[in-house]
């Protein structure tokens, strides 16, 4: 038998998880003829749902669902990984500001970083979906030098998803036909989704779509997408969130398709003047299981004075956190 | 482009769906290259919910789905469709009967029948998941002369992935190598798990675990594992229920393997001396997108006894209903 796939997955008792891990248990990430263990962390107190989110795992008798294994041990979740999927993040709570929200994520993705760069295989593939997911992405990856920084990344496919989704409803065409979508920077509400080099049919999207509504009305629009979903549903978004997961490692490990292109969140390294060593979202084509950004595209004024803003973001998130970046 | 396969969902705003509806649109029925177009009902409380739900499919981007519809109007959620999966039913109440629930089921079944009959196309594939699934299922096929009552079925492929996950548990093996699993009768406490004629790796099964467990302790675990999966979770299986009927619906499209059959709920031809007429849980071999029950199998005292308890208490729940059956 084929070796199977050792997926770590934290918060794995939540929301997105339970859409997610049924998923990458039926083969959505490593195709059809690789089986994969699952290994699933979670705080001691989620435990008991945890094992209930296991014997319906078993109850699916998925084929290529070789082993399921429980724990509220990092080390034993970590442990030997070809990839990990860091969902579990501290929600913000009722009054709370985002800069005591990002320092506490902080001491969490520092601590797991740590474990990582001791039992996690240097080659493992590392998406942080829990938010602020960027600087999450980047504190993990400080704490674990062993680790590849190639290979630790971050969610933004959900937004890119969501806006390839957007464009092609006003552009009354189908999903399936838009191609380089980009979404640059944060994931937060200063993500720049950029439609000036997407496509629909092979055709620029701005020749149908206006220019204007690219800028004034489909960014905002994109960037708290998420409020209006939480809004609609009564709870954050969970089925879309975990899709978005899937898509990235999936993507990435597969590839993406023919000229098109997708949006990760990477360690930059100077491209388009984003500051080295922040992980930033960019435009990246990937092959082989790894990616390269997509170089030498126009940046208008507009888009790039957004991409700027973004960037001080992160940069400001980086200094809320210095403290638990190794020196 | 190939024409979408349109598959209608009742109950759409409910978990079992939240977990099914994404897999669906991902392709995990009609496989990779077939576009689908949903078509999502649900009673008009829920629809605020429902849209929601779309909008968290729409953010997902699937290249596959071509549409959603959101839809109170059951003339409109089954109109033309491919397949239609019947998931929402009324629950059951604090300190109501199960004749009762039988009962309020049966009037909704009866006017899905109904509008099923008219606006339905005959060779469309029908499966009912919402309890009490098989009886429901009978209603529905009485009131619907017009669509090939081969296409109505009920499901209880969740029990037979169930019982072929904790026989591979008992015997220490890997569920992918257990093979000819049987789930008899009804979908309810009666419902008769069989593994005597269930091979492990090519082997029987009996080989490895003992017979009198396989009556004892394997009969009555299968029948009660929803039980202990809602003391577990908190809520009844959502999860593991979609998976059941996504495995229903994809088998039953794309075939059986092998030598191997499923389990699924039809009406019965007399086969196994079960009372012709009756929605009931056979083994099936499925091919070109039809079914046929497996013929010839030995069948001991102890499972045919249980046998003919399911079968009456299928009689029952049909006496229960029988003023909502077209004279």
């Amino acid at each position: 038998m084929t070796e199977p796939k050792r997926i770590a997955v934290t918060g794995a008792a939540g929301q997105i998880c339970y859409s997610m891990l049924f998923r990458i248990a039926a083969g959505d990430i490593y195709g059809p003829d690789q089986p994969v263990t699952l290994q699933l962390l979670e705080i001691t107190p989620a435990l008991d749902l945890l094992n209930a989110v296991k014997m319906e795992l078993d109850d699916c008798a998925f084929p290529l669902l070789h082993d399921v294994v429980c724990t509220d041990d990092p080390k034993v979740a970590l442990q030997g990984v070809d990839a990990a999927l860091f969902v579990g993040a501290k929600p913000r709570g009722p009054g709370m500001e985002r800069s005591d929200l990002i320092a506490d994520n902080g001491k969490i993705f520092s601590s797991l970083g740590k474990i990582l760069n001791e039992v996690g295989s240097p080659d493992c593939k590392v998406v942080v979906v829990g938010n602020p997911a960027n600087t999450n992405a980047f504190i993990l990856k400080a704490n674990a030098p062993n680790i590849d920084p190639r290979n630790i990344t971050a969610l933004t496919r959900l937004d890119h998803n969501r806006a390839a989704s957007q464009l092609a409803a006003k552009a009354g065409a189908k999903v399936a036909d838009v191609n380089r979508m980009i979404i640059w920077g944060n994931h937060s509400t200063t993500q720049v989704p950029d439609v000036s080099h997407a496509t629909i049919g092979g055709k620029p999207a701005l020749d149908r779509v206006d220019a204007g509504w690219a800028i004034d009305e489909f960014v905002p629009m994109i960037a708290t997408r998420g409020a209006a979903v939480i809004k609609a549903r009564g709870s954050s978004s969970a089925a879309s969130a975990a899709n978005g997961t899937i898509d990235h490692m999936a993507t990435w490990i597969q590839g993406t398709q023919g000229g098109d292109w997708t949006s990760m969140a990477v360690t930059s390294d100077g491209s388009y003047g984003i500051e080295e060593g922040l992980v930033y979202s960019f435009p990246v084509r990937c092959k082989g299981g790894d990616w390269e950004i997509v170089q030498g595209l126009d940046v208008s004024d507009a888009i790039g004075e957004k991409m700027k803003t973004s960037e001080r973001e992160l940069v400001d998130e980086r200094d809320t956190v210095k403290d638990l970046l190794p020196s």
